[in-house]
């Protein structure tokens, strides 16, 4: 297999960042109901995008100041229209690369990343640039999903092929879709102390219509379903394997189907 | 690839059980926690084997009024030691078989089958079967593993072949260790009403070594570990690359390894 000519990163198209939008919508309680920063915290949120998940973060902690950066300039705009609209007065948008940091050593209490160590060649370097910009005692959180945590009923390879296809095209960009398991030790390496990990199952039937729709459908199936074109230009698959693939994700959302996807956050604190 | 000579039934050799012990002592809570029946209701009990799940369920339920079945009178005089040396009092056991119930029709007031399902060519059959067994209202609930939820770090393709064996060997047994997904639309078109069923995941880093040991090497690998000489004699693998695989889920549980597993449990009514 050879690796494809335009590289895929999700979250800079216009349709992926609807769908980043709707996971945020369908998954925030899920995800962020357990993370609240004190009043007065400086937090910083790395590789925000278009702030899909920097309303809730910021709901959730509505006397901590936000710091939230991104790479992308059109993000980071798209994202201070979301946080106005949404009433949100704590956050200020910086564009800002991580391994580039324009911040002094130890200069935020708390750290909060999510869905941005998936896309990076180096997590556990940008983990430890992380930790030197926390004051000791700060905390870094992480949330991660899993594509290989991905398994449905029925059944169906073809389903699994097409799944493969959006993991290697993840990889050839240099990132891992796989790396939800791997937090514990990424933060393990990176030198946080008391690291805790806990995984965040969506599990749904029929009984969760909501979550037919919002996730199975519209997060993870549309995911899937954005990267055709990348996958058929890398020859990683036929255009009717890989559209018999996704129906077959789609059948999973019928009356006696089930998809199961784990995400998982961690935490780490840093060294007093 | 060709069916094994002799079946694989885990649950029917000295070294299994022990195994299925274990895995009851690790895991109970997880699993047995929620189900407690009130007093003076009947249960029955399906397929109790060794009883494994028997005097975790007994304990929960003190005063409901137990009939355990299996198959295997020496299972059953296993069970009955087991739970005689745990002081166990309110369980009956009987030598059954749910395919030619000795029972009368509404019988029970709840049903309780844990790790069966998995080992039948017939389950929804067998659930209606159980329905019939019930009283108008009466519950039944439904645990099972599936192994195509494990997944790990290290990534390792020799264990998930050596993984593939096992799950291979049940399916030419004419199980299904793919099953746990399956129990919301298996309850369903067995009859059921009201049905919920909710993962329970096994998530396993160093920070909790008690489920490294007694879960990930001790449950898992152990299991996987007990089809080496039926996969091979199967010609489903090369010895060399099930030893591999086997040594590849062993190294999930160092200190940088990861472990997820995860059981579903189902709860069905039956139409008052």
């Amino acid at each position: 297999m050879q690796a494809p000519n335009r590289v895929y990163v999700h979250g800079y198209d216009p349709l992926e960042s609807t769908r980043l939008q709707d996971q945020a919508r369908t998954l925030s309680e899920l995800l962020h109901a357990d993370t609240s920063y004190p009043p007065g915290s400086s937090v910083l949120e790395v590789g925000c995008g278009v702030g899909a998940q920097t309303v809730t973060l910021a709901r959730n902690s509505p006397d901590a100041k936000i710091t939230s950066i991104d790479l992308s300039a059109t993000s980071l705009a798209q994202a201070r229209v979301k946080t106005e609209a949404a009433g949100i007065t704590n956050v200020l948008f910086q564009q800002a690369d991580i391994f580039a940091s324009p911040f002094d050593a130890e200069s935020f209490d708390h750290i909060f990343v999510c869905f941005v160590l998936e896309h990076l060649t180096r997590p556990a370097e940008a983990l430890a640039i992380l930790g030197r910009l926390l004051k000791p005692g700060g905390t870094i959180t992480l949330i991660e999903g899993d594509h290989g945590s991905a398994y449905f009923y029925p059944l169906s390879d073809a389903a699994q092929a097409a799944i493969n296809c959006q993991i290697h095209l993840q990889r050839a960009a240099g990132g891992n879709a796989l790396i939800g398991r791997q937090l514990y030790p990424l933060l393990r390496q990176s030198g946080f102390d008391d690291v805790r990990v806990s995984p965040r199952m969506v599990y749904v039937d029929s009984s969760r219509p909501d979550l037919m729709d919002g996730f199975t459908r519209k997060t993870f199936t549309a995911m899937i379903e954005g990267v055709r074109e990348a996958a058929i230009r890398a020859k990683l698959i036929e255009p009717d394997a890989f559209d018999s693939g996704v129906a077959a994700l789609y059948r999973t959302a019928e009356a006696d189907g089930v998809f199961c996807y784990t995400f998982f956050k961690g935490t780490g604190q840093k060294r007093r």
